[in-house]
């Protein structure tokens, strides 16, 4: 692991931060931006923001009614904006970062990803398919429609994500 | 936070990584010292290992024969020696480290603590005491007397501990 880690602080680290509507994403993308990402180590900072899956099966649902195709359309219209949202504060945030700390010749790599599916799977999938470094986010999220109910995402992410994760509370 | 996390970088960050005799808090210290902490940041890592308070209560055990003072003793001693052993491993791999990055101008700070409690609180309160920027630790863990049946350590520093966790499986 010394090699490895040694090759990833020279080619500069990959750090994933799962972000989400939530004020405790916000504070790890802002803990990872103050304290752990340099743009001078040549440092990329991945946000990654889930958005859930559009509930198609409930077309079918025997109701008719609370699912319709346009309720399901605007729910996925919704959730599409949220995403555009969150990305859009998280970018600000990192290009804010980047100004104040003044490394004028090293602009801080961002790279966006939005993804569609279950918070939890996906994170995991992608801190792999990414080759992250470090998994960075809030201790409770995420956000949209209460998925906290479904477990926490943090929970299993620190179970099952094949890099260290770093939890941020607020 | 912004500022807060700005100064920290300017001062140095206060690493406090919980080390026991488990694989899994070596990997932690070496990620730490791979790939998040810079000698030449000025950051500081500090060493915490938590052994068990010695069994006192037991020396008016009925029995009074499995816990004798005798027994109470050698238990105490062969934790201490245990503690000994860990520091010493974790504080040569901090040196190892130290070399390998080839920052010969700068060397890595590092603070060695040993305390006697429950590993869980001791480690949370510790982070606070010494103002630690990021607590990182094994998601198992904590060895001795296999502590792990009175629940996992990192959990509860998870949802306890005053700065960010970084937790690092093996």
């Amino acid at each position: 692991m010394g090699g490895e880690a040694a090759a990833a602080a020279a080619q500069g680290r990959r750090i994933l931060v799962a972000v989400d509507e939530g004020d405790e994403s916000v504070q790890a993308l802002r803990w990872c931006l103050g304290t752990f990402a340099a743009a001078a180590r040549g440092d990329t900072v991945i946000l990654l923001y889930v958005r859930p899956a559009p509930p198609t099966y409930s077309v079918l649902d025997a109701s008719g009614y609370l699912f319709s195709e346009e309720v399901t359309a605007a729910i996925d219209r919704y959730s599409r904006e949220v995403a555009d949202a969150v990305v859009e504060k998280a970018q600000k945030l990192c290009t804010l970062y980047g100004k104040e700390e003044g490394e004028g010749d090293h602009e801080m790599k961002v790279e966006v990803k939005v993804a569609v599916g279950d918070a939890r799977t996906v994170i995991c999938q992608m801190a792999d398919k990414l080759r992250a470094d470090l998994l960075v986010m809030g201790s409770h999220g995420y956000g949209f429609f209460k998925r906290a109910l479904l477990g926490s995402v943090s929970d299993y992410c620190l179970k099952n994500a094949s890099c260290p994760v770093l939890i941020v509370k607020s």
